[in-house]
């Protein structure tokens, strides 16, 4: 009789019925645990988030790329434990280009002399396409204010970008200052960001304002704040300014910043002449998240970094935003089509690494280590094959179809080669694959199994990850050189074949010849006149490197086993498969035998 | 005149009204890098996302921890290079049992030789608490059912986690079956799991059912297969079943994920007999707001590893999670106190690092640099000290309000050394911070910026970060000893108090006697005796570890410095700030003079 277990079922999960969607009380299922962590300390974050009962995002679908805007050189550099030096600074700025960024953040210049001669280096150099508006950060404080400006004398076009914080903890720990004296510091940086604006010559301008710590402010009083800068610096469908709402520090699920975000979009004034901008971090692992849903909330445009650098968890990673986008058919407007090369740059200049299970570029993130995996990436990958085959479409063209890979690899420029690799945990479809991907080994299906059995031997015993070599290894000194006991000493194709053979019994070497309308049925009674009688079950060949490649399958005494060979004519590689199998199949039989 | 730009701007952004939700034609800013990336290839997700008009998820919040199921042992360790051998396994289960973990996937038998020993192992040895249920999982074949029974045999209570794809494109590519065939497999498998269970004495049963590839399977297909399971399995209230909505490969935006939950949520057939459990991968890197959108959607368990270990860009990380919830004022039901230990034993079973970024966990995430918000956490901090004072709380109970900290770092067994680490975007605050926490020196406000300035000429000179102790040198070497040219021969402390002091000028000695009501007065009257006329300007002291800390500034030739000194007594620490500081002036009205 089947015994069922309710114990350690939380009541709200035995009891909720489908239309009970209210959460019921905390389960009782581990409450002893609950006092050792002091979670009356934190405050719920629901006193901030606007009600919007008819929120429209839910329903939104990401359809196009967002603006992009690399805050890499800022907000990412800040954070570094070792700070880009110039020549890395320069590095990425390069990379930032060759990426197609438009938009960069290129420094805190008033924070740093390191930060204002990088600036001023990019300026003074000419180092700054047309195209490109470069982006620096200041605070809301007159003398750092007129630093900013200092640094961008003499460039083309230029962003700046003023920030001070707005929510109540900041308000009230950091600067002791109410709602208005915060809201008439905010206006105050804006004037003079007009007048420093006005009295410099010769630079095409644009304005960013960023209510800093907006995800912990009241809605209606950053939305007025925001609204009396958009109005000081007069924004206009042909003059646009940037409203940038970060989340400072990630406090709440994504849906209720993108609920923040939809309020903010439906209320601000001069909607028309504002480009809707966020700038997530990361503190509860969802900044990815909080991005897209806010872009399907109104958000125009995205600051983040490349693989989420940034302060503390680091900002918004923008290579996963844009290859979300990618993989579902968007056209990201970004080039990450040599995504390693990306990587490379990246962790040289910030010398942080990128973690092995970093979404599309860690090293792990196309591998499949586990036999069902592995099968079906086989499979899927032989179904393209075979779809591109016959629908004649371009290759790196067709759709893209294959199980547990979410993109096709080499559409970010890597190989093939990692996405299978074999442990213990691995199955016949992972050595098949490896085979015949790196190898050129086509095995038939019962061959696989019988590899993978005498791979897995190896990896249980040695416990670790084999890679491509010690397969070959495996598979090459068990399948494919004959060894003991038994070799083709002469043979002679054609309509009467010959077949002549040796065989070593202790120290005893016994000759037998056949004849026969094949080579294998020539072989099979060579092998009988040396005392073996053998059985052929199986059998397949295809194109190989040298020739030919053949596989075999004979049973002896009861032992069936595969062998394979090659040889720059059939004969010549069946001859082999055929001693192959022969021989693995004498030792094993030889092994079980009495 | 400021210009504005309205070049490179999308028409979208530019020309959207508040009330034109709908998304416009993709932004013409950079069309020719959309070439280089063949986004066409890939599918939208839409078509397989249930139409769910009037969902409740937006509107709900989490208010309590979900059933936690940690698959660190099976999905996570499929995905190791090297997969953890039975040390390491050991260590990770007893790992989970001390973090209150009760409900454990502790392998796939059928799959490997050293999965079925462990399990075993754990039966034999009567490793498994009494309010621990083991899990094992298998795929839905005959003989790997049949497998993973002998694996459980003997085991007090156990749950069986069935498994097989349902999606599409595996049924097509992977086993070449229709949907009724791909159904007919799944209820054949659970009819044997019924069987076994039926033959197995002794042990009570769970059973748990996961159509692998729900995110990408018609939802009314996914519905029928699960209500065919738990009807075949008689769910009852009393003997739920878990169905379990594998992500098995992340391939839309979360709240779409949500949109499936809810909708099976509310259809399900014996809801109130059904734990409903989701297992996100985080393809997308969005598995952490995708489980808390789930959630909200009606999930009760979800199954995930520490730190997101698993199948390429890994499994939903469940500290991340349940630290979520503790931010937010929910007991997260699972100890993470000591989170560097967790971190430690993951990381040597796993074999694969943390980031220094990761959520809660990383090295850096409660680090800040900048100079800005170093400011913010050391007021934060000050504020919660007098907070804490004048609350007559407990210590560790406090509210926790520091800016930037999401959590206190202290809950989860962190020290505060890490916070403030000190490079060239450092600022006063930080390098103030590190003095006072580390060495017990609280300087004024402007001996923090004097400090901060020479700190900073280190940094930007050597590039790099710098560390407590390079900090520690570089106060102590300028500020704390006075060095040349000045020092204290002799004093005597009282309202007659004596100050002889000795001055060097090249290779001459200049000795000079003072004497006033108090210290101060006859150090600067032996100082002025020695040539050196000199202004006091500011002052501080509170108690060191010595007695008593010190900190005087001066003002010689026009040039102010600040020096800080110790001693048992205040006119010693007194003492040795003025010589510190009149040395300092000295040096340097000696570099400013012509």
């Amino acid at each position: 009789m089947v015994r069922f277990d309710s114990s350690g079922i939380p009541p709200a999960a035995r009891l909720r019925t489908p239309c009970a969607l209210a959460p019921a009380e905390q389960p009782a299922w581990n409450p002893q645990l609950g006092s050792s962590m002091p979670a009356r300390r934190y405050a719920r974050p629901s006193t901030e988030i606007p009600a919007l009962p008819h929120r429209d995002w839910p329903s939104n679908s990401l359809t196009r790329a967002p603006l992009w805007s690399s805050v890499d050189l800022r907000d990412g550099n800040q954070a570094l434990p070792e700070p880009m030096d110039p020549r890395r600074k320069t590095a990425f700025f390069d990379l930032l280009l060759t990426m197609g960024f438009k938009d960069i953040e290129v420094g805190y210049p008033s924070a740093s002399r390191d930060d204002f001669d990088f600036v001023r280096h990019l300026v003074r150099s000419d180092l700054i396409p047309d195209d490109v508006t470069i982006s620096v950060f200041t605070p809301a404080r007159p003398d750092l204010i007129d630093r900013t400006f200092e640094a961008i004398a003499g460039a083309r076009r230029a962003m700046v970008h003023l920030c001070n914080a707005t929510a109540p903890r900041w308000r009230d720990t950091v600067f002791g200052m109410t709602r208005q004296e915060v809201a008439r510091l905010a206006t105050r940086a804006a004037t003079r960001v007009l007048r420093r604006a006005d009295e410099l010559g010769g630079t095409t301008l644009r304005f960013e304002y960023s209510p800093e710590t907006f995800n912990n402010t009241e809605p209606e009083y950053a939305l007025e704040v925001c609204d009396s800068v958009t109005a000081l610096w007069d924004a206009a469908p042909d003059r646009p300014v940037t409203i940038n709402l970060p989340a400072t520090v990630e406090t709440h699920t994504p849906n209720l910043f993108a609920d923040q975000v939809e309020w903010m979009h439906r209320n601000l004034a001069r909607r028309d002449s504002v480009i809707l901008s966020v700038h997530p971090h990361n503190d509860r692992g969802t900044a990815v998240a909080a991005t897209e849903l806010a872009l399907l909330a109104g958000a125009d445009r995205v600051e983040g970094t490349l693989f989420g650098n940034g302060e503390r968890t680091g900002n918004v990673c923008l290579a996963t935003l844009a290859l979300n986008l990618f993989s579902t058919g968007v056209d990201p407007q970004l080039d990450l089509s040599d995504i390693d090369g990306v990587r490379r740059t990246v962790e040289w200049c910030t010398r942080m690494p990128v973690h092995p299970r970093h979404p599309y570029v860690g090293d792990l993130v196309y591998t499949a280590f586990s036999g069902t995996h592995q099968d079906a990436v086989k499979k899927g990958l032989e179904a393209m094959d075979r779809a591109a085959g016959t629908s004649g479409t371009a290759a790196g063209e067709e759709p893209w179809q294959v199980p547990y890979l979410p993109v096709d690899p080499a559409d970010l420029g890597r190989s093939y080669e990692a996405v299978v690799r074999i442990n213990s945990q691995s199955g016949k479809s992972g050595v098949a694959f490896v085979l015949k991907t790196r190898y050129g080994f086509d095995l038939p299906r019962s061959f696989q199994a019988e590899l993978a059995a005498e791979v897995q031997e190896t990896v249980d015993t040695e416990g670790t990850e084999i890679g491509a070599p010690e397969l070959w290894t495996v598979f090459s000194e068990s399948f494919l050189h004959t060894g003991e006991p038994l070799s083709v000493v002469a043979h002679h194709p054609g309509h009467e074949a010959t077949v002549e053979l040796e065989r070593t019994v202790g120290s005893e070497r016994i000759r037998g010849q056949g004849t026969g309308p094949d080579a294998t049925t020539a072989f099979l009674r060579a092998l009988s006149r040396c005392g073996v009688f053998a059985e052929l079950l199986d059998s397949g060949e295809h194109p190989g490197s040298e020739g030919t490649v053949a596989y075999r399958r004979l049973e002896v005494g009861g032992v069936p086993r595969w062998g394979a060979g090659t040889g720059g004519s059939d004969t010549e590689a069946e001859l082999r498969a055929l001693t192959a199998a022969a021989c693995r199949a004498l030792r094993a039989s030889a092994a079980v035998a009495p």
